[in-house]
């Protein structure tokens, strides 16, 4: 039986699903609410606390209680565009980037989570010992298939979260971005429409620019990721060749896809056959206590080509990527052997004897606290310091933050503005071929350790306070 | 003043340079040439002797003296198509390297050398204490220019032949593989002609494949490489996008381009304003005391990409390679970063901390000794041991010598024969996109601590006497 307060909040949970209520807008004060329905306030009180421990609504200092910013696709659906596009990104992503990547700059606007949050010097005893012990021979054996402890040490893990996959299926690569760009190769000519999420990575828009391919924008809900319906009506109206999707911990929005709907995506794409190029890098950044299972999990037809990489969850700089690559694996490989050869088998070599050392759970348990505890930070300090009207959607797994500004904040001037500051940001125009999300900046809360990130983010708030 | 025996040689000199003469024609015996000649035996002996050392004759164990293969271009001009060829070599190159691949396998069809020749437990320290030693920060700082440190060695090893290269022209990518291919890309468009060698490194044309790009093969000679009148016919009559070549112990034939001839090729590729990709990744191996200067010292125009790696002279599994791009340095940059991000960091460490601690010419004096001394085995064991008709070209670098067998001999059927024996070959028609060359094989001499290879080699000398 349901308590009052629990019905209560059942009732504003289905106004703000139905969009009755929309992200940013202001609940009734507590005594507004208990006059206008006869209920006690702490009945009120009651609902509102767990509606915001359901992340549906948020407490904002001294102002009340507001719809949490669930970035629901209709806020900016309307710049959709509804034809596939060329890409050409990349001037504005390596301009953004170029003035970004200064060391002294507060990193918030960083694809990279903190170096420090990994257990460097264990890896580099053992990429000595590791390379000592290795056969001399292997440095020439390994460069095709690459390294098979590290191979079966992949697959073990695939096994251990019910995944069948083969030794065979596994190509390795110089880091999870070689091995999309080869997926993306592997099932497409130049010219040719592939669907990517909107917002979706840059690199992603990047690799398609690079290879001369169309992208088809697919609106992407920044809670639970790729809207199906539009999927399959663009399925049925575009010839695409691949989708590039990223089901868990989307970059930029955090957006995670349910199991189901992760079933119901498998499903639709089968029935046209279009390959999933599954980028999966932030899997072991998951903030609940379980993994989500990949799309690859749900896999049936082999379409499924799931990259993941231990860059951001254990050796950054290493370049140790790879792709279980279903049906495509030797055409991936051979793409491979034809454009680098072979990733380094120094690093392979030292991850490999790390994952059979042991200690790679230990760390990742503890890297997920301390990503959870900044994601937090993040979230409120953003909530508290940003003017009104900005909605900060908090992931459930990565470290990053999408965050939507009043639509009256240009986010590339911010970006500048923040720039003269010492602060870098990623403007939403770079996650979209269109410049969409002109609004948006996504931040980055990896920093774990940076002792400015806090005033960084209150400076970035005071700049957005004074563009609203 | 010339002796007699100097005039007589000069005499053989012409008419083998006139093709009178041809490789693998027999000269007269002494006796003979004293008779018909008039001059003492000793004088034919001394010409003899003169034009052996000069490289245009050998002596055959109890057969007397032979014009040497010089391979040059007439020898398979008749196969020369005149026009741009669409590349489809790939699953050749896959069949034959897939099945040559296993380790119980002789590698006299390998592209590498022995692991053996090179300091590995160097290495290894280096990356376990280099690793140790690098801030974290550098893991994410490093990843868009590279290793400072290392560009900077690679710039100061440039000065010190003389070649001016600024540290911002050096891309860091995952060995010249990557490389290679990002300059191709770089200033081509799918459908585009590129100017290559015949034959040509498989890689190269496999790259052209995957680039969708389509090859024009130039004459070359296993002496001085490019035919420079035939390429400058090509230039005039096609528009090509840019020429890969091998100038230095070129893949699959050993050539080295003279300085004068390095110099005319710049010229000529400057008048028509084409980019050169410099593969020269053997560069360190010269037999000589001298280094041969890279094309690349001769670009005025910054038209030149000088690729190059670690792969083959210290450090094989790495993966670590450049380019000096000139003109074109940003754009390679960018492709990199748009494909693969960065190449391994620790690789990039451990060799940067190798080169600063000294050693590496020592290293380098040491290696291309042995391989001197296996390239003199190698070539005389296929003198011994192949039939009458083989020319054999014995290189002044690298570990790679080409054979040309009797015309009778296929040399895919000989590779798959010498399978059956447990010996890999690299046939000819791996090095042509118009299945060219198909008397001829590379024999890879680098695997100077196998015991296995005088006896492969002379196996193969009676598969191919069977043969012919």
């Amino acid at each position: 039986m349901t308590t009052r307060y629990e019905r209560y909040a059942d009732e504003i949970a289905e106004l703000i699903r139905s969009q009755a209520l929309r992200a940013g807008d202001r609940l009734p004060s507590v005594r507004q609410a208990s006059a206008s329905r006869g209920i006690s306030p702490s009945t009120v009180f009651e609902a509102y606390y767990l509606l915001e421990a359901r992340g549906l609504i948020e407490a904002r200092a001294r102002s009340g209680y507001y719809v949490k910013a669930t970035m629901a696709t209709p806020s900016w659906a309307p710049t959709m565009p509804r034809d596939a596009t060329e890409v050409a990104i990349s001037d504005l992503v390596f301009q953004v980037l170029g003035s970004s990547g200064r060391p002294d700059l507060v990193p918030l606007g960083s694809a990279f989570p903190s170096p420090a949050l990994f257990p460097l010097a264990t890896l580099a005893r053992h990429l000595g010992q590791g390379m000592r012990a290795l056969p001399p021979e292997r440095l020439v054996q390994d460069l095709a298939p690459g390294n098979d402890d590290l191979r079966r040490q992949i697959v073990r893990r695939y096994g251990i979260d019910g995944i069948p996959v083969a030794p065979d299926e596994i190509v390795m690569t110089n880091g999870a971005m070689e091995a999309l760009g080869l997926c993306l190769q592997a099932v497409t000519e130049p010219g040719d429409v592939v669907a990517v999420e909107s917002p979706t990575f840059y690199a992603a828009l990047q690799a398609l620019e690079r290879l001369k391919l169309r992208a088809l924008e697919v609106p992407t809900d920044a809670r639970d990721g790729v809207d199906l319906d539009a999927l399959a009506g663009l399925l049925a109206r575009h010839r695409v060749k691949a989708c590039w999707f990223m089901p868990s911990f989307q970059n930029p929005l955090g957006a995670l896809m349910p199991q189901a709907k992760r079933q119901a995506l498998i499903d639709l794409l089968a029935r046209h056959e279009v390959p999933l190029i599954e980028d999966d890098v932030y899997a072991e950044l998951h903030a609940d206590a379980r993994k989500p299972l990949p799309a690859k999990a749900f896999d049936r037809a082999g379409l499924v080509m799931h990259c993941g990489s231990f860059s951001k969850c254990l050796a950054p700089g290493y370049r140790v990527g790879w792709v279980a690559a279903g049906r495509f694996a030797q055409r991936v490989e051979r793409l491979r052997l034809m454009s680098s050869l072979s990733p380094a088998l120094p690093s392979q070599q030292a991850v490999a004897v790390y994952l059979a050392e042991g200690g790679y759970d230990r760390h990742l348990r503890r890297l997920r606290r301390r990503l959870a505890d900044s994601r937090r930070a993040m979230a409120a300090a953003v909530r508290q310091h940003f003017p009104v009207g900005t909605r900060v959607h908090e992931p459930q797994g990565g470290y990053l933050v999408w965050v939507e500004l009043p639509p009256s904040v240009d986010a590339l001037e911010l970006h500048r503005r923040a720039l003269v500051q010492g602060i870098s940001v990623a403007p939403g125009p770079l996650f979209s071929p269109t410049a969409g999300f002109a609004h948006c900046i996504r931040l980055n809360h990896g920093h774990v350790d940076d002792p400015r990130i806090d005033g960084a983010v209150q400076t970035l708030g005071a700049l957005a306070h004074a563009m609203a």
